[in-house]
This record gives C-alpha cells, structure tokens and sequence, in this order.
C-alpha cells in the first residue's frame, strides 16, 4: 500500500472534457474506416479494468464485424422499433419515426456486452443481486469514456429483444444482456446530446435532482 | 454540428491512467477531512453529464452528513453483513469476517443514487425496462472516476437492504436505490483492487471474457 497516483488539474480539466463532449453516437454519423486492433484494445482493456462487485468480473464482450450477424441484429431492432411506436402520440410520434435511433449496419463494429453469473456466492452480491449487472454497466462506461477520448464514436442501442439477440448470438442461457454497443469512427460529434438539440427532452435543473440528508423537508436543496 | 472537439493521444494516457488507479474505498483508509463544496459540485457535474437513455436523466442523489442517518443505514449494513455470512464457508468465512467492507461512519460524504421512473414512455427504453437503472450506473461510474482525478476515494456500499434505506431517506415508493456511496480523502490507494491483493479473486484472462461474433465455435478468441 503506498499513496497512489496523485492527479493534478490538468488531468482533472481532461476528464471533464472528456464526459462532457462523450456522445451517444447513431448510423448517420459512423465511418466505415474499420476501428485498428490497437484501438479495439484500448476500448477492452478500459472495460476490463471497471470496478464489480467482490471483484467478480461478470462481463463477456462479444465483437460484431459479420454482416450476416448485424443484419439478424438489425431486423430485431426494426421488430422492436415498430412495436415501441404507439407509446408515443401526436407530434411525439412524428418525430419519434425522424428520429436514427442505431447504427447497427453503419458501424464498423458492433459490441454486445454481457452479464455472466458467477454460479456462485459474491461478496458484496448478496443483499443486492442487481450489482453484477450494475458491475457490466461500469465497464460499458469506461469504454464510451475511453473510445471519445480516442475520437471514437459510440452508440448504445436498447431498442432489442434481448432474449432474440441472445439466439443470435448462441449465448449461454444464463448470460444477460445488458448493452448492445455500435462503435466506429464520426464525421464528428455533436455540441450537446442529440435529443437536447432536437428539444425532445430539456435538460434537468441540477437543483431538481439533488437531496440533503433524505427527501424531507420535501423541496431538494442544493449542497 | 461541427467535427466536434479532438483529443489526443495525452487525453487517452490520463483517462487510461485514472481508470487503472480508480480503487473501491473502505472505512480503513478515509480521512475524516470533509470535502470542499466545490469538489462535490464537481463529483456531481461528471454524474449530471453521464449518458442517459432516451436523455431522460433519471437520477437523484442524497447527500449524507448527519450522522444519525449514517448511523442508521450502518445498522442495515450490519444486519445484512451478518446475514451474508453463512454463504461463505470455511476459509472463505474466515476471510470474509477479517473484511471491512464499507465505510459508512469514516466517511465524511454518503450519496444514495436512485433511479427516479420518468413515469411516461422513454425513447429507447420500451424493449428494454433496465436501461434507466442502466443510466444512472453510468453517473456512478463518471463520478468514481472523476473522484479518482481529483484524488479522493470512493466505496460503493451494496451489502444493504434497499427498502430499509429508501425508508431511512423518505424515498418516494416509486425510487429505486441503484448505489449507496461512501467518499472521501484518502491516507492512499492500493496499487491493485483490494480483493485481488488479498487474493479473494483472480484477474480474468482477457481470452476468457472476449468472442468474435457469437459464441460459436464454443472457444473464446482474442480479435
């Protein structure tokens, strides 16, 4: 046990920078220059270095490149991206159907992240059962951090039946998906999130969503 | 929409850095020194900033300082820490008791992260529930990382009961807690995560956890 690393502010001002200008990347804007080994590492080995719970490491990375593979991906995709459609009524829905939402076929790269139980008992697991799955999504953001500090676009795709996605994939039936990723190069990423640009949902006020000491007296307070 | 800010090969090294060097902080290594406003303003920006599905920002965090509402969620740590216990046997049992496992009391800053249901249909989360949970994972992980830049440590705290807490805080019935977060200076980081220097765990061979388009042939392969 020694001190550790100290970081200065200059490290400080680059992760800043990084989470903010990090976006959730879709088809319209991915380049099909293929992601280099060396980069396809840099965004593992990130991944791989996230905290889980007991140190048990729940994650498997499959790597997407096959077209065959995409397409089946994509198809599960447009299934579920019919069917989410009349959630969403008026004008919601108008622009819902405007809206890119993947870029399955577009991105180089196609990365399925998964939960694989230990099949055992985890230190730290056994009161909250959900932090294995909360370990995997740690490591999915480590990589979007690590791949916009590489210029490498991201984009998270939730629109899929998981259990289609897992037939796939022939993926143990005890593994859980819990992130479709579509990673590649951009023509650029945007100032601000996509759906606060095109004014689908504001910005929450800070004050709104931070608490002191509990939810009473019930108005939030800023620290 | 312009290329977007480009980082360059500094920014990875720093990001690779404070991802490596990021540890789980328990009671045995916080300080009590309370933290400046202003880092937790910067703890809680890098959370605000996190991705989040459909830009629906589903996030809330308590603040704790009152030592009674600490004292509290301790009870609820020792309660489930007992009951924990008997899923380990022998040496492991051994083992487990030696830990400490949280640092609820020597911490001077708690946050509890819940994740607060838009309670209307959110773009991208109609396939998959999760994915809000999933969100508020990766505040979380942005701000472990930029408590690690600015040398201060974190301990995520999951052997709790999630209903007991929610009740010590006056959570609304709809809330749910994803994280419960101990942070403050530190007397030192390990140099490897705690668990695997004391040797609870071994570090997965990246071969193990890494497959190229599918489970199939059976065999993991590196890309």
């Amino acid at each position: 046990m020694t001190a550790g690393k100290h970081f200065d502010e200059a490290a400080v001002s680059i992760l800043q920078d990084i989470i903010l200008h990090r976006r959730d990347v879709r088809g319209n804007r991915f380049l099909s220059t293929p992601l280099e080994d060396q980069v396809v590492d840099q965004l593992l080995s990130a991944a791989l270095h996230a905290p889980s719970v007991g140190f048990s490491q729940p994650w498997e990375f499959v790597l997407i490149r096959d077209t065959t593979v995409k397409q089946r991906i994509k198809a599960s995709f447009n299934e579920e991206n019919e069917k989410a459609l009349p959630s969403f009524s008026g004008e919601k829905q108008t622009d819902y159907v405007k809206l890119k939402l993947e870029g399955i076929m577009e991105a180089p790269l196609n990365i399925a992240v998964f939960y694989k139980p230990a099949g055992k008992p985890v230190l730290g697991q056994t009161s909250m059962e959900e932090a294995g799955l909360y370990s995997v999504v740690c490591a999915v953001q480590n990589m979007w951090l690590m791949a916009r500090a590489l210029n490498v676009g991201i984009g998270w795709v939730s629109i899929l039946d998981a259990e289609k996605v897992k037939r796939i994939l022939h993926a143990p039936p005890e593994n859980r998906l819990v992130a479709y990723l579509c990673a590649g190069y951009t023509d650029g990423f945007y100032t601000q999130p996509e759906l606060e640009l095109l004014q689908w949902e504001k910005r929450k006020m800070k004050e709104a969503v931070i608490f002191k000491d509990g939810y009473t007296p019930a108005l939030p307070v800023i620290p």
